[in-house]
């Protein structure tokens, strides 16, 4: 029996970690300097969390949820999103009383959707997402828009595109809805089975229906824009001189409207413009949520976030010719010949890296030319060469693998000396 | 409706999670010291992959899995443990054609096992785990080990044992295997349910089982020590050299077997043995599983690994009263006085964080009092007044929370005022 990684998932195999370690490491920095702190939900969650807060009618509820019953008959789902568990932990551990408000909140961690498989869409991907709750002040719309901004920026992308629009308050939304099914309703004979039952349940998801999606009736549905009351307009000018502020551009889309219920007021997206980098070009959504905490029996406690993808944050990197430092190479490899010489270079293997030296040796028994074979192919800034004579005198061979040269140094110096030529 | 998190699992909140980022930091340092690469592995596998590596007469596979299906009638299970999905990665991605041998690879995330509730032990875990695949070496072993025990003493720990055993090749345990039948045989009616169906399947699994484990028969158990062919025996020996060699120090305890079915010659522990630890001591557990990749269609790659609780690594240090430097303070608090200086002061937020400065503000339209409070909690180094006199003057207030000295700075000099102050 041949086993492989599960259908619509992927192994990130050490030839690739190393770019996902800097990512992440880009993502710590930047939420230290924005004062975001990091928080760990659990895997799963109680399937009904997601039902009440994503939406019982939004495909992913729908379509793509695992869901699974435990041992102790709960059902259970494997995350899709991360924002539903954050505000769950901020309810239960009454965090709506930290003495500091908004509370400023990251994660990075797996989500998982049973999609239909394409290109970069995997089962299991990797969310960074960040979530300010406890504030309905504009300007904090404006610095977590500025934070996935800046994550991207250090990546080295230059080809992005922020689309922001508002959805307003529950009055606004109450009063397009009504307009939407008056749009639809005479019509929805022509939409797909989803749609016909989303008109009575949240005709605002036939906007964003995968199926219906060139249907000339979506193109000239009413635009939320339209209905917008005063506070709701007054707070997406507020939410757009902010960003005007920090020099940060954006265009006004009318149609965006984000596939999860829970959002209201400001929705955004960032999105690559790179030739090179596919259909999808969503890189990251967002939003704000006011009345989720309220949804699950918390106080009220306004909230906005988002959530960007590390693989497609990869994808746009590789579509813009991006990439990272390499890794410093290895700063030692020990060649050892014949037996006596193996436990004293593994014992000197152990002092090396007890001094903060990056060492190797050969573990196959191999031959010296093939061990230094291994040495050039780790790119060994030295080599030490190690074999009975040696052991016997209580010296070791050093090579600067840079230029050549070899010299006999005792194995009390060797710490030293190899210490003034890494940093030579 | 409120909503918990899943019955033994945990959040993992600001307060604690700083302290997880020391932990992981420890360990990516320490692995590429030792040149042990990052791997990712999906968090769900088949299910049979469990069945197959780990054993079916385990209890981590009979009684501890998180199985389930999926939409598309595939059996999964949430990874108990991190070797069978290394080894399945190794031999599906086919690196025992790498050119440099054994493969040297590391993992940290979550583990699942549908476990008794009890202190310390959640059914969602996180381990950090080290796997060496493709040599049989007992040097590697000793390696393995080392890293295992510096993650410890680099944690700050000092009261730590090491238990070392071996278990043999396939012919001791043969022999071994009916030395325990014919043991327990005669006797086997006094033994549990499981025991029983352990006898002729698994015999060693009696050894370790929770119910009977006070059973006399189980003290005079003959002993694997005593059947250890020659071969095996002087492996053993080469690694307990090795591990001399690094000035490691070790028990030998011939009934630790460890719970997984795939090991052989090396097993061992590390424990705990502080005074505050509560009742299990062991910290971590490792061992060799040559044949492992044979096993699910691989060639012979001989392996040795580890895995380590990162929520028992941290109890150890709490009960050794071991902790990490604090987070550094925030930088600078900005204040803002009056609605004209809002924009203006987030406007300056922006380009101090572009500095690189951890800036933070006012979201809740707070009174000046309120904000000085928060600079105070927050530890802020600087704080920024901004009212409307100094919007139109084109400057701002800068106090030293250190001294108290208040100083008026044009908004151009302003960071580089501010780095002065900070490095001063």
């Amino acid at each position: 029996m041949k086993f492989k990684v599960p259908r619509g998932t992927q192994d990130i195999l050490p030839s690739e970690t190393w770019k996902w370690q800097q990512v992440e490491k880009i993502i710590d920095e930047l939420c230290d300097l924005y004062r975001y702190k990091e928080i760990r939900t659990p895997i799963f969650e109680q399937t009904e969390l997601f039902q009440r807060l994503v939406g019982d009618t939004t495909d992913v509820v729908q379509k793509e949820m695992y869901t699974f019953t435990d041992k102790g008959d709960r059902s259970l789902t494997l995350r899709p999103e991360g924002t539903a568990p954050v505000v769950r932990s901020f309810v239960e551990n009454k965090m709506f009383g930290y003495p500091d408000q908004p509370v400023k909140l990251y994660y990075t961690g797996p989500m998982f959707r049973y999609e239909r498989q394409q290109a970069g869409r995997y089962r299991q991907f990797v969310q960074f997402g960040a979530e300010a709750i406890g504030s309905a002040d504009p300007a904090i719309d404006a610095e977590v828009i500025a934070l996935a901004l800046d994550v991207y920026k250090r990546a080295g992308l230059k080809h992005l595109k922020l689309v922001l629009n508002s959805l307003g308050d529950t009055e606004c939304r109450t009063a397009h809805r009504k307009a939407l099914v008056a749009h639809f309703g005479p019509h929805i004979g022509e939409f797909c089975a989803d749609c016909q039952s989303r008109l009575e349940k949240n005709p605002l998801r036939i906007l964003d229906c995968k199926v219906d999606h060139g249907h000339p009736l979506i193109a000239s549905a009413p635009s939320l824009a339209d209905y917008l009351n005063e506070e709701s307009a007054r707070y997406f000018e507020d939410v757009k001189s902010y960003l005007d502020n920090l020099g940060i551009e954006y265009e006004v889309d009318a149609n965006l409207v984000r596939g999860l219920d829970y959002y209201n007021h400001t929705a955004f997206e960032i999105m690559s413009t790179s030739d090179g980098f596919g259909a999808i070009t969503t890189l990251c959504g967002g939003g704000r949520y006011n009345g989720l905490a309220e949804e699950i029996g918390g106080p009220s406690a306004p909230g906005i976030g988002f959530a960007m993808s590390i693989e497609r944050l990869l994808l746009a990197m590789e579509a813009e010719g991006k990439t990272f430092q390499e890794e410093p190479a290895l700063d030692v490899y020990i060649v050892t010949l014949g037996e006596q010489a193996r436990q004293p270079g593994f014992k000197l293997l152990g002092e090396l890296r007890a001094a903060g030296i990056r060492s190797e040796m050969d573990y196959m028994d191999r031959k010296m030319k093939a061990q230094m074979k291994s040495a050039d192919r780790l790119q060994a800034r030295m080599v030490v060469l190690l074999g009975e004579d040696e052991v016997a005198e209580g010296v070791v061979q050093l090579k600067n693998m840079a230029n050549g040269e070899q010299v006999k140094v005792p194995v009390a110096e060797l710490i030293e000396k190899m210490k003034e030529t890494l940093l030579g």
